[in-house]
């Protein structure tokens, strides 16, 4: 089953928030509700959230009244600022809606032709992420060697695509290609997509994994357990700088400090050339309550009335990075130089 | 009142592990519950655990049925063991009781002199933690700038020790001081002291505090908002090497990459001189409940049956740290020449 699928006239998507508790796929037929359920995190991982925008545009064409094209596209351009909004960082969301609208506005014949266009379109994008994924995949898997201890940072498999996945897919192709892998998961504080969503998909999967809170990479990093890091990246600067899940920086320092080397997994959707480096990327904070809402023996575990902050993501400078895994193939130092082009 | 605390004879400890929710005083009168209460973190912090093991071996003084100092000293050196066996990587533990054990050793009188004289020693071991504490605090607050936004690991603060603090006492003279600071607390996974124990006591100090993931500290340090970063020590081998609360070593390198100090504030009870480099110090790694037991929305954040790892320490390398802290004055590099010079 996709994370986010088509069926019956509807967007359907798995709701990440309560897994691993609970799996239940939830039905969208208005793009407001799409855009909230980015917001709220229902789906999550930067091409999973392109996908999700892209069907809400759908949906939005479906939605509007207006029987001419002029109408049907102004009501578009309204759903489009709607569902940009929605979340900030990850580039691939403004991508999706984008290229749905070149399209949009390239069609000619009636309004409903023009709905179909979109929806066609949406379809299209989703079917391409798998395939991009799949290559991505085929390029990264190369880097990782049998017996290799990996730490994977938040979620980047199936669930934060429309499958497979992008960091974990890469793991996935190693481990179908019969290489042995371990992974050590880190939790990903504050919403714990990985000890919640990676640690499920690996259970699928069969690979081995161990949890790990984010802080306790470096450990493994300085004693040799580790041999490579994994991630993928919400928005990659045009000089390889990547904003990625909030930790992914502390957890390459340490790869950096100790030789390991940082593998960066991403569809060339998520880098942003009109970006010169990543200190421009936008960075979401999100609502307090996603760092002190859990729960220590069933107890809060602060102090009543206590503030916090909440940064989602950080930039990862370039040079941190040993390479860029795009579904083009492989990018190297300097990025600079060569990540402009990858991106066809 | 004391975190550790000898009253009606018994000893007296604050429930650590139930803060903030609950306040609880927990009485002991066996060295075997005092070991447990060790290894269970009712106390914890090395200062404290120093003081709590002190007191536990005077509880086997009185537990032992001995009337001749020989068979006495031989049931204090049982005890001592089960103590120092408690937890294996905070030197203080072994120092204290083998401080005390030097003091029964040296006793001519009677085996209840020797009880007495045990008891009397851990009291001034106790007393002494305070005003080594505060003298460390006043060396430490001339570090620290009116204005300075400071990153703080775990909790070092009156609960870390028998009162007042190695790193947070360092803040909180530096408060009382009049100097304007404010602390974003780590949380530190995954048993949260950070946000269970460093908020709890930052709320009574009036001192104005946010509450992080231990991921976050990085997005902070390279955005230029936080000055310092400030931390204890569970041990400190003899080249300054530090070991400590896990999460440590990789907030000191996101300090270092930005040209933030790094403070580690420490008696020089936490100081072992045997060993030459912090590779050297025994890490703990403890129950993988700590890091799944943790709940998210009130659900599990794991999977079931899903592994973990629990490392309760790291080591921070020399090269990281701008200073050490010690009630006989900051240490600055290089440290292997320096830091033997303050241990007296």
């Amino acid at each position: 089953m996709r994370t986010v699928f088509w069926e019956n006239n509807e967007l359907k998507m798995i709701d990440q928030r309560i897994l691993p508790a609970r799996f239940e796929v939830i039905s969208y037929r208005s793009h407001k509700d799409v855009a909230f359920a980015i917001t709220d995190m229902v789906v999550r991982g930067a091409p999973a959230i392109g996908a999700a925008a892209a069907f809400g545009l759908a949906l939005a064409g479906f939605e509007s009244a207006s029987s001419s094209t002029e109408g049907l596209l102004a009501d578009l351009g309204a759903a489009s600022a709607v569902l940009k909004a929605s979340r900030p960082t990850a580039v691939n969301l403004a991508w999706a809606v984008d290229r749905l609208m070149t399209v949009a506005r390239s069609v000619t014949g009636s309004a409903d032709d023009l709905r179909a266009a979109v929806l066609a379109e949406a379809q299209k994008l989703a079917d391409e992420d798998i395939e991009i994924n799949k290559r991505m995949a085929e390029h990264g898997a190369v880097l990782i060697d049998d017996g290799d201890t990996i730490i994977h940072h938040c979620n980047t498999g199936a669930l934060a695509t429309v499958d497979w996945g992008t960091a974990l897919g890469v793991i996935r192709t190693a481990h179908e290609q019969g290489k042995h892998i371990h992974v050590l998961v880190d939790e990903t504080r504050p919403r714990l997509q990985g000890a919640r969503l990676t640690a499920w998909e690996l259970e699928q999967y069969g690979i081995p994994y161990e949890i790990i809170s984010d802080n306790m990479s470096g450990y493994f990093l300085k004693t040799g357990k580790a041999q490579k890091v994994l991630f993928g990246a919400d928005r990659v600067a045009a000089n390889g700088d990547v904003a990625n899940k909030i930790g992914s920086y502390m957890l390459a320092l340490a790869a950096h400090d100790n030789n390991v080397p940082v593998y960066s997994v991403v569809p060339t959707s998520t880098v942003d050339l009109s970006l010169a480096h990543g200190d421009l990327i936008p960075i979401e904070e999100r609502n307090t309550d996603e760092v002190l809402g859990i729960q220590f023996h069933g107890e809060p575990v602060a102090p009543k009335n206590a503030k916090a902050r909440n940064p989602a993501f950080d930039v990862t400078p370039n040079r941190l990075l040993s390479g860029i895994v795009t579904e083009n193939g492989v990018v190297y130092p300097p990025f600079d130089i060569n990540l402009p082009k990858f991106v066809r």
